[in-house]
Protein backbone atom coordinates (compact mmCIF):
# COMPACT_ATOMS: atom_id res chain seq x y z
CA UNK A 1 0.00 0.00 0.00
CA UNK A 2 1.25 3.39 -0.96
CA UNK A 3 -0.11 6.84 -0.42
CA UNK A 4 -0.35 9.26 -3.59
CA UNK A 5 2.07 12.19 -3.26
CA UNK A 6 0.63 15.57 -4.50
CA UNK A 7 2.98 19.16 -4.62
CA UNK A 8 1.71 22.68 -4.73
CA UNK A 9 3.61 24.50 -7.31
CA UNK A 10 3.41 28.15 -8.67
CA UNK A 11 4.89 31.44 -8.11
CA UNK A 12 5.35 34.38 -4.77
CA UNK A 13 1.77 34.52 -3.20
CA UNK A 14 -0.45 32.80 -5.79
CA UNK A 15 -2.07 30.89 -2.15
CA UNK A 16 0.04 27.30 -2.05
CA UNK A 17 0.40 27.71 1.91
CA UNK A 18 -3.02 28.83 2.15
CA UNK A 19 -4.23 25.66 -0.34
CA UNK A 20 -2.14 23.45 1.05
CA UNK A 21 -4.13 23.79 4.45
CA UNK A 22 -7.50 23.67 2.95
CA UNK A 23 -7.18 20.95 0.63
CA UNK A 24 -5.70 18.99 3.64
CA UNK A 25 -8.27 19.18 5.93
CA UNK A 26 -10.58 18.70 2.95
CA UNK A 27 -9.04 15.03 2.47
CA UNK A 28 -8.63 14.55 6.06
CA UNK A 29 -12.48 14.96 5.98
CA UNK A 30 -12.61 12.35 3.72
CA UNK A 31 -10.52 9.92 5.81
CA UNK A 32 -7.53 10.28 3.86
CA UNK A 33 -4.15 10.22 6.29
CA UNK A 34 -2.32 13.25 4.66
CA UNK A 35 1.17 14.75 5.64
CA UNK A 36 1.80 18.27 5.03
CA UNK A 37 5.28 19.02 4.13
CA UNK A 38 7.29 21.86 2.01
CA UNK A 39 10.14 22.64 0.25
CA UNK A 40 13.06 23.69 0.80
CA UNK A 41 13.17 21.74 4.32
CA UNK A 42 10.55 19.20 5.15
CA UNK A 43 13.03 16.82 7.40
CA UNK A 44 15.98 18.35 10.33
CA UNK A 45 18.78 18.22 7.22
CA UNK A 46 16.84 19.89 4.46
CA UNK A 47 15.45 22.68 7.12
CA UNK A 48 19.32 23.42 7.67
CA UNK A 49 19.83 23.74 4.15
CA UNK A 50 17.14 25.91 4.06
CA UNK A 51 18.31 28.39 6.17
CA UNK A 52 21.74 28.56 3.66
CA UNK A 53 19.18 28.66 0.85
CA UNK A 54 16.54 31.64 1.91
CA UNK A 55 18.76 33.94 3.92
CA UNK A 56 21.42 36.52 3.14
CA UNK A 57 22.01 38.40 0.08
CA UNK A 58 20.29 37.79 -3.29
CA UNK A 59 24.00 36.65 -4.86
CA UNK A 60 24.98 34.64 -2.18
CA UNK A 61 25.24 31.69 -4.43
CA UNK A 62 25.43 30.86 -7.55
CA UNK A 63 22.67 29.63 -9.76
CA UNK A 64 24.84 26.38 -10.15
CA UNK A 65 25.55 26.19 -6.02
CA UNK A 66 22.50 26.76 -5.34
CA UNK A 67 20.90 24.13 -7.74
CA UNK A 68 23.19 21.62 -5.85
CA UNK A 69 22.03 22.87 -2.43
CA UNK A 70 18.22 22.21 -3.59
CA UNK A 71 18.89 19.06 -4.84
CA UNK A 72 20.60 18.20 -1.30
CA UNK A 73 17.82 19.11 0.38
CA UNK A 74 15.29 17.26 -1.27
CA UNK A 75 17.07 14.11 -1.36
CA UNK A 76 17.50 14.40 2.34
CA UNK A 77 13.41 15.32 1.86
CA UNK A 78 12.22 12.56 0.11
CA UNK A 79 14.57 9.93 1.80
CA UNK A 80 13.60 10.61 5.31
CA UNK A 81 9.79 12.18 5.05
CA UNK A 82 8.31 11.85 1.81
CA UNK A 83 9.31 7.74 1.04
CA UNK A 84 8.49 6.41 4.72
CA UNK A 85 4.97 8.63 4.72
CA UNK A 86 4.05 7.38 1.01
CA UNK A 87 5.32 3.73 2.25
CA UNK A 88 2.51 3.65 5.18
CA UNK A 89 0.28 5.08 2.92
CA UNK A 90 -0.35 8.58 4.00
CA UNK A 91 -0.98 10.89 1.44
CA UNK A 92 2.09 13.64 1.12
CA UNK A 93 1.08 17.32 0.06
CA UNK A 94 4.28 19.18 -0.35
CA UNK A 95 4.21 23.31 -0.81
CA UNK A 96 7.09 23.42 -3.83
CA UNK A 97 9.00 20.41 -5.12
CA UNK A 98 11.22 19.78 -8.29
CA UNK A 99 9.33 21.96 -10.53
CA UNK A 100 10.17 24.75 -8.50
CA UNK A 101 13.95 24.29 -8.96
CA UNK A 102 13.11 24.08 -12.49
CA UNK A 103 11.10 26.87 -12.75
CA UNK A 104 13.72 29.49 -10.48
CA UNK A 105 16.51 27.61 -11.19
CA UNK A 106 15.59 27.09 -14.85
CA UNK A 107 14.73 30.89 -15.06
CA UNK A 108 18.63 31.86 -14.33
CA UNK A 109 19.85 29.55 -16.94
CA UNK A 110 20.16 26.37 -15.41
CA UNK A 111 19.92 23.47 -17.85
CA UNK A 112 16.05 22.01 -17.28
CA UNK A 113 18.10 18.46 -18.28
CA UNK A 114 20.73 18.75 -15.61
CA UNK A 115 18.37 20.06 -12.64
CA UNK A 116 16.47 16.11 -13.56
CA UNK A 117 19.56 14.62 -13.53
CA UNK A 118 20.43 15.96 -10.24
CA UNK A 119 16.64 14.88 -9.12
CA UNK A 120 17.66 11.71 -10.68
CA UNK A 121 20.53 11.14 -8.73
CA UNK A 122 19.49 12.47 -5.08
CA UNK A 123 16.09 11.36 -5.51
CA UNK A 124 16.11 8.47 -7.54
CA UNK A 125 13.86 11.04 -9.81
CA UNK A 126 10.64 10.64 -7.45
CA UNK A 127 8.19 12.71 -9.16
CA UNK A 128 4.39 14.13 -7.71
CA UNK A 129 1.54 11.79 -8.81
CA UNK A 130 0.09 15.26 -9.46
CA UNK A 131 1.17 18.46 -9.14
CA UNK A 132 -1.70 21.07 -9.18
CA UNK A 133 0.08 24.72 -10.41
CA UNK A 134 -1.28 27.67 -8.68
CA UNK A 135 -1.65 30.47 -11.72
CA UNK A 136 -1.88 33.80 -11.42
CA UNK A 137 -0.44 36.88 -12.85
CA UNK A 138 2.42 37.72 -11.43
CA UNK A 139 1.37 41.29 -10.28
CA UNK A 140 -1.39 39.93 -8.33
CA UNK A 141 0.97 37.32 -6.42
CA UNK A 142 3.01 40.53 -5.48
CA UNK A 143 0.02 42.01 -3.94
CA UNK A 144 -1.08 39.00 -1.99
CA UNK A 145 2.57 38.80 -0.87
CA UNK A 146 3.16 41.76 -0.01
CA UNK A 147 0.03 42.09 2.42
CA UNK A 148 1.01 38.85 4.01
CA UNK A 149 5.04 39.78 4.63
CA UNK A 150 4.55 43.33 5.08
CA UNK A 151 7.39 43.83 2.64
CA UNK A 152 9.74 41.56 4.07
CA UNK A 153 11.14 39.09 1.15
CA UNK A 154 13.49 36.39 1.03
CA UNK A 155 16.19 35.65 -1.46
CA UNK A 156 13.70 34.25 -4.44
CA UNK A 157 10.89 36.57 -3.60
CA UNK A 158 13.46 39.76 -3.51
CA UNK A 159 13.63 39.65 -7.14
CA UNK A 160 12.41 41.89 -9.80
CA UNK A 161 9.08 41.89 -12.63
CA UNK A 162 11.44 40.01 -15.40
CA UNK A 163 12.36 37.14 -13.20
CA UNK A 164 9.02 35.90 -11.93
CA UNK A 165 7.47 36.50 -15.61
CA UNK A 166 10.41 33.79 -16.42
CA UNK A 167 9.52 31.85 -14.01
CA UNK A 168 5.58 32.06 -14.80
CA UNK A 169 6.28 31.17 -18.08
CA UNK A 170 8.82 27.96 -17.41
CA UNK A 171 6.26 26.55 -15.00
CA UNK A 172 3.56 26.95 -18.12
CA UNK A 173 6.09 25.02 -19.94
CA UNK A 174 6.46 22.20 -18.00
CA UNK A 175 2.50 22.01 -17.65
CA UNK A 176 2.17 21.61 -21.08
CA UNK A 177 5.03 18.81 -21.18
CA UNK A 178 3.65 16.71 -18.41
CA UNK A 179 0.03 17.55 -19.07
CA UNK A 180 -1.05 14.29 -16.93
CA UNK A 181 0.69 15.41 -13.82
CA UNK A 182 0.99 18.67 -13.77
CA UNK A 183 -2.83 20.67 -14.22
CA UNK A 184 -2.99 24.39 -14.20
CA UNK A 185 -5.42 25.79 -11.71
CA UNK A 186 -6.56 29.33 -11.66
CA UNK A 187 -5.82 30.86 -8.61
CA UNK A 188 -8.24 33.75 -8.58
CA UNK A 189 -11.15 33.89 -7.01
CA UNK A 190 -11.73 33.38 -2.97
CA UNK A 191 -9.68 30.82 -1.32
CA UNK A 192 -12.58 28.54 -1.38
CA UNK A 193 -13.28 28.70 -5.52
CA UNK A 194 -9.69 27.51 -5.61
CA UNK A 195 -10.19 24.67 -3.41
CA UNK A 196 -13.41 24.19 -5.38
CA UNK A 197 -10.92 23.56 -8.33
CA UNK A 198 -8.35 21.76 -6.60
CA UNK A 199 -10.52 19.24 -5.51
CA UNK A 200 -11.91 18.87 -9.24
CA UNK A 201 -8.20 18.37 -10.63
CA UNK A 202 -7.84 15.48 -8.29
CA UNK A 203 -11.18 13.85 -9.01
CA UNK A 204 -9.83 10.77 -10.36
CA UNK A 205 -7.56 9.83 -7.24
CA UNK A 206 -9.77 10.63 -4.33
CA UNK A 207 -11.55 7.53 -3.17
CA UNK B 1 48.35 34.68 -16.70
CA UNK B 2 47.03 31.70 -14.59
CA UNK B 3 48.27 30.25 -11.68
CA UNK B 4 48.93 26.12 -11.18
CA UNK B 5 46.29 24.50 -8.82
CA UNK B 6 47.81 22.03 -6.73
CA UNK B 7 45.28 19.92 -3.95
CA UNK B 8 47.11 17.18 -1.32
CA UNK B 9 44.74 14.16 -0.80
CA UNK B 10 44.91 11.32 1.50
CA UNK B 11 43.35 9.78 5.00
CA UNK B 12 42.90 10.94 8.06
CA UNK B 13 45.99 11.93 10.12
CA UNK B 14 48.51 11.83 6.88
CA UNK B 15 49.61 15.07 7.32
CA UNK B 16 48.05 16.89 4.77
CA UNK B 17 47.39 19.96 7.02
CA UNK B 18 51.09 20.02 7.93
CA UNK B 19 52.63 19.35 4.89
CA UNK B 20 50.21 22.26 3.13
CA UNK B 21 51.82 25.03 5.69
CA UNK B 22 55.25 23.92 4.71
CA UNK B 23 54.91 23.89 1.13
CA UNK B 24 53.00 27.02 1.05
CA UNK B 25 56.49 27.91 2.84
CA UNK B 26 58.45 26.60 0.54
CA UNK B 27 56.81 28.08 -2.88
CA UNK B 28 57.00 31.58 -0.79
CA UNK B 29 60.58 31.33 -0.73
CA UNK B 30 60.72 30.18 -4.56
CA UNK B 31 58.82 33.99 -4.98
CA UNK B 32 55.27 32.20 -5.68
CA UNK B 33 52.50 33.90 -4.45
CA UNK B 34 50.53 31.13 -2.54
CA UNK B 35 46.90 30.82 -1.48
CA UNK B 36 46.08 28.29 1.13
CA UNK B 37 42.48 26.57 1.32
CA UNK B 38 40.83 24.28 2.13
CA UNK B 39 37.57 21.87 1.34
CA UNK B 40 34.90 21.71 2.72
CA UNK B 41 35.37 25.22 2.61
CA UNK B 42 37.49 27.57 1.33
CA UNK B 43 34.80 30.50 0.38
CA UNK B 44 31.93 31.71 2.80
CA UNK B 45 29.36 29.87 1.43
CA UNK B 46 30.99 26.70 1.37
CA UNK B 47 32.14 26.67 5.25
CA UNK B 48 29.00 27.04 6.13
CA UNK B 49 28.12 24.13 3.97
CA UNK B 50 30.80 22.98 5.79
CA UNK B 51 29.70 23.22 9.18
CA UNK B 52 26.25 20.60 8.14
CA UNK B 53 28.62 18.55 6.59
CA UNK B 54 31.65 17.82 9.55
CA UNK B 55 28.90 17.99 12.68
CA UNK B 56 26.29 15.98 13.92
CA UNK B 57 25.76 11.97 14.04
CA UNK B 58 27.33 10.07 11.60
CA UNK B 59 24.23 8.82 9.51
CA UNK B 60 23.11 12.84 9.47
CA UNK B 61 22.93 12.66 5.79
CA UNK B 62 22.34 9.65 3.14
CA UNK B 63 25.11 9.16 1.09
CA UNK B 64 23.98 11.46 -2.50
CA UNK B 65 22.57 14.10 0.02
CA UNK B 66 26.13 14.01 1.41
CA UNK B 67 27.94 13.88 -1.95
CA UNK B 68 25.43 16.54 -3.19
CA UNK B 69 26.49 18.87 -0.64
CA UNK B 70 30.14 18.71 -1.17
CA UNK B 71 29.09 19.34 -4.73
CA UNK B 72 27.50 22.37 -3.81
CA UNK B 73 30.23 23.44 -1.83
CA UNK B 74 32.77 23.07 -3.95
CA UNK B 75 30.98 24.68 -6.46
CA UNK B 76 31.07 27.97 -4.78
CA UNK B 77 34.80 27.55 -3.70
CA UNK B 78 35.52 26.91 -6.86
CA UNK B 79 33.57 29.98 -8.29
CA UNK B 80 34.63 32.56 -5.61
CA UNK B 81 38.02 31.73 -4.00
CA UNK B 82 40.35 29.08 -6.85
CA UNK B 83 39.43 30.43 -9.94
CA UNK B 84 39.76 33.98 -8.78
CA UNK B 85 43.54 33.57 -7.64
CA UNK B 86 44.11 31.11 -10.44
CA UNK B 87 43.35 34.22 -12.73
CA UNK B 88 45.62 36.31 -11.09
CA UNK B 89 48.55 33.87 -11.69
CA UNK B 90 48.56 33.00 -7.74
CA UNK B 91 49.34 29.33 -6.81
CA UNK B 92 46.27 27.83 -5.14
CA UNK B 93 46.82 25.04 -2.50
CA UNK B 94 43.90 23.26 -1.22
CA UNK B 95 43.74 20.63 1.53
CA UNK B 96 41.44 17.73 0.05
CA UNK B 97 39.68 18.35 -3.02
CA UNK B 98 37.21 16.02 -5.40
CA UNK B 99 39.68 13.42 -4.88
CA UNK B 100 38.22 12.90 -1.01
CA UNK B 101 34.59 13.47 -2.51
CA UNK B 102 35.36 10.29 -4.65
CA UNK B 103 37.53 8.29 -2.14
CA UNK B 104 34.89 9.11 0.74
CA UNK B 105 31.95 9.14 -1.25
CA UNK B 106 32.97 6.35 -3.47
CA UNK B 107 33.69 4.24 -0.37
CA UNK B 108 29.64 4.31 0.46
CA UNK B 109 28.54 2.92 -2.85
CA UNK B 110 28.64 6.48 -4.94
CA UNK B 111 29.32 6.02 -8.78
CA UNK B 112 32.61 7.55 -9.86
CA UNK B 113 30.94 8.82 -12.85
CA UNK B 114 27.93 10.61 -11.03
CA UNK B 115 30.77 12.17 -9.23
CA UNK B 116 32.46 13.51 -12.05
CA UNK B 117 29.63 14.50 -13.51
CA UNK B 118 28.35 16.68 -10.56
CA UNK B 119 31.62 18.12 -10.26
CA UNK B 120 31.38 18.74 -14.09
CA UNK B 121 27.60 20.65 -13.40
CA UNK B 122 28.98 22.78 -10.29
CA UNK B 123 32.54 23.43 -10.90
CA UNK B 124 33.03 22.79 -14.60
CA UNK B 125 35.08 19.64 -14.00
CA UNK B 126 37.77 22.06 -12.74
CA UNK B 127 40.66 19.44 -11.88
CA UNK B 128 44.12 20.82 -9.95
CA UNK B 129 47.45 20.73 -12.35
CA UNK B 130 48.91 18.01 -9.89
CA UNK B 131 47.44 16.29 -6.95
CA UNK B 132 50.13 15.15 -4.05
CA UNK B 133 48.30 11.98 -2.36
CA UNK B 134 49.71 11.53 0.66
CA UNK B 135 49.82 7.78 1.46
CA UNK B 136 50.41 6.02 5.07
CA UNK B 137 48.78 2.75 6.54
CA UNK B 138 45.65 3.78 7.97
CA UNK B 139 46.65 2.59 11.56
CA UNK B 140 49.47 5.02 11.22
CA UNK B 141 47.35 8.05 9.93
CA UNK B 142 45.10 7.10 13.12
CA UNK B 143 47.94 7.42 15.60
CA UNK B 144 48.76 10.74 14.11
CA UNK B 145 45.12 11.93 14.44
CA UNK B 146 44.41 10.72 17.67
CA UNK B 147 47.74 12.27 19.13
CA UNK B 148 46.31 15.71 17.26
CA UNK B 149 42.68 15.51 18.15
CA UNK B 150 42.65 14.15 21.62
CA UNK B 151 39.66 11.46 20.70
CA UNK B 152 37.65 14.12 19.16
CA UNK B 153 36.74 13.08 15.46
CA UNK B 154 34.08 14.38 13.42
CA UNK B 155 31.87 12.65 11.45
CA UNK B 156 34.18 10.99 8.66
CA UNK B 157 36.97 10.29 10.88
CA UNK B 158 34.63 8.60 13.42
CA UNK B 159 33.84 6.00 11.30
CA UNK B 160 35.99 2.00 11.50
CA UNK B 161 39.05 0.88 9.97
CA UNK B 162 37.33 -1.42 6.93
CA UNK B 163 35.63 2.33 5.69
CA UNK B 164 39.34 4.13 5.85
CA UNK B 165 40.85 0.92 3.72
CA UNK B 166 38.14 1.25 1.13
CA UNK B 167 39.07 5.20 0.81
CA UNK B 168 42.96 4.35 0.59
CA UNK B 169 42.35 1.88 -1.88
CA UNK B 170 39.99 4.23 -3.65
CA UNK B 171 42.94 6.92 -3.42
CA UNK B 172 44.96 4.50 -5.06
CA UNK B 173 42.94 3.67 -7.99
CA UNK B 174 42.51 7.27 -8.87
CA UNK B 175 46.18 7.49 -8.80
CA UNK B 176 46.72 4.28 -10.74
CA UNK B 177 43.62 6.12 -13.25
CA UNK B 178 45.65 9.12 -13.82
CA UNK B 179 49.45 9.26 -13.17
CA UNK B 180 50.12 12.22 -14.63
CA UNK B 181 48.04 14.39 -12.60
CA UNK B 182 48.21 12.09 -9.36
CA UNK B 183 51.36 11.32 -7.39
CA UNK B 184 51.89 8.90 -4.77
CA UNK B 185 53.55 10.17 -1.89
CA UNK B 186 55.46 8.55 0.50
CA UNK B 187 53.92 10.00 3.56
CA UNK B 188 56.16 7.85 6.32
CA UNK B 189 59.07 9.67 8.16
CA UNK B 190 59.61 12.90 9.21
CA UNK B 191 57.83 16.29 8.03
CA UNK B 192 60.71 17.56 6.19
CA UNK B 193 61.57 13.90 4.40
CA UNK B 194 57.76 14.01 3.27
CA UNK B 195 58.23 17.71 2.30
CA UNK B 196 61.42 17.12 0.03
CA UNK B 197 59.55 14.16 -1.93
CA UNK B 198 56.34 16.83 -2.31
CA UNK B 199 59.03 19.52 -3.81
CA UNK B 200 60.32 16.18 -5.97
CA UNK B 201 57.08 16.11 -7.36
CA UNK B 202 56.50 19.21 -8.49
CA UNK B 203 59.66 19.74 -10.34
CA UNK B 204 58.53 19.77 -13.45
CA UNK B 205 55.92 22.66 -12.50
CA UNK B 206 58.35 24.94 -10.54
CA UNK B 207 59.80 28.33 -12.29
N1 LIG C 1 -7.68 33.26 -3.05
C1 LIG C 1 -7.14 34.24 -2.37
N2 LIG C 1 -7.59 35.50 -2.46
C2 LIG C 1 -7.02 36.51 -1.77
N3 LIG C 1 -5.96 36.36 -0.95
C3 LIG C 1 -5.46 35.12 -0.83
C4 LIG C 1 -5.99 34.02 -1.53
N4 LIG C 1 -5.26 32.92 -1.21
C5 LIG C 1 -4.30 33.32 -0.36
N5 LIG C 1 -4.43 34.65 -0.12
C6 LIG C 1 -3.57 35.46 0.74
O1 LIG C 1 -2.46 35.81 -0.08
C7 LIG C 1 -1.25 35.74 0.68
C8 LIG C 1 -0.32 34.74 -0.01
O2 LIG C 1 -0.87 33.43 0.11
P1 LIG C 1 0.06 32.20 0.43
O3 LIG C 1 -0.81 30.99 0.58
O4 LIG C 1 1.00 32.52 1.53
O5 LIG C 1 0.85 32.14 -0.98
P2 LIG C 1 2.16 31.30 -1.37
O6 LIG C 1 2.33 30.23 -0.33
O7 LIG C 1 1.84 30.76 -2.72
O8 LIG C 1 3.29 32.28 -1.42
C9 LIG C 1 -1.64 35.33 2.10
O9 LIG C 1 -1.74 36.49 2.89
C10 LIG C 1 -2.99 34.68 1.90
O10 LIG C 1 -3.80 34.80 3.05
N1 LIG D 1 55.69 13.30 9.14
C1 LIG D 1 55.07 13.29 10.34
N2 LIG D 1 55.52 12.52 11.34
C2 LIG D 1 54.88 12.49 12.52
N3 LIG D 1 53.81 13.22 12.83
C3 LIG D 1 53.30 14.02 11.85
C4 LIG D 1 53.90 14.08 10.58
N4 LIG D 1 53.19 14.94 9.81
C5 LIG D 1 52.18 15.40 10.60
N5 LIG D 1 52.26 14.85 11.83
C6 LIG D 1 51.35 15.07 12.95
O1 LIG D 1 50.26 14.17 12.75
C7 LIG D 1 49.03 14.81 13.06
C8 LIG D 1 48.15 14.79 11.81
O2 LIG D 1 48.74 15.62 10.81
P1 LIG D 1 47.81 16.57 9.93
O3 LIG D 1 48.71 17.39 9.08
O4 LIG D 1 46.82 17.28 10.78
O5 LIG D 1 47.09 15.43 9.04
P2 LIG D 1 45.83 15.56 8.09
O6 LIG D 1 45.63 17.00 7.78
O7 LIG D 1 46.22 14.74 6.89
O8 LIG D 1 44.68 14.93 8.83
C9 LIG D 1 49.37 16.19 13.52
O9 LIG D 1 49.41 16.20 14.95
C10 LIG D 1 50.73 16.46 12.94
O10 LIG D 1 51.51 17.33 13.74
MG1 LIG E 1 3.94 29.76 0.92
MG1 LIG F 1 43.99 18.25 8.05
Amino acid sequence: MTGIFLSLEGGEGVGKSTQLRRLAGALEARGIDVLVTREPGGSDGAEAIRSLLMQGDVARWSPHAETLLFAAARADHVERTIRPALGTGRWVLCDRYVDSTRAYQGAQGIDDAAILALHGFGAKGLLPDRTLLLDLPVADGTVRAIGRDAGVADRFAARGSNFHDAVRTTFHGIAAAEPERVRVIDATGTPETVTDRLIAALADLLP
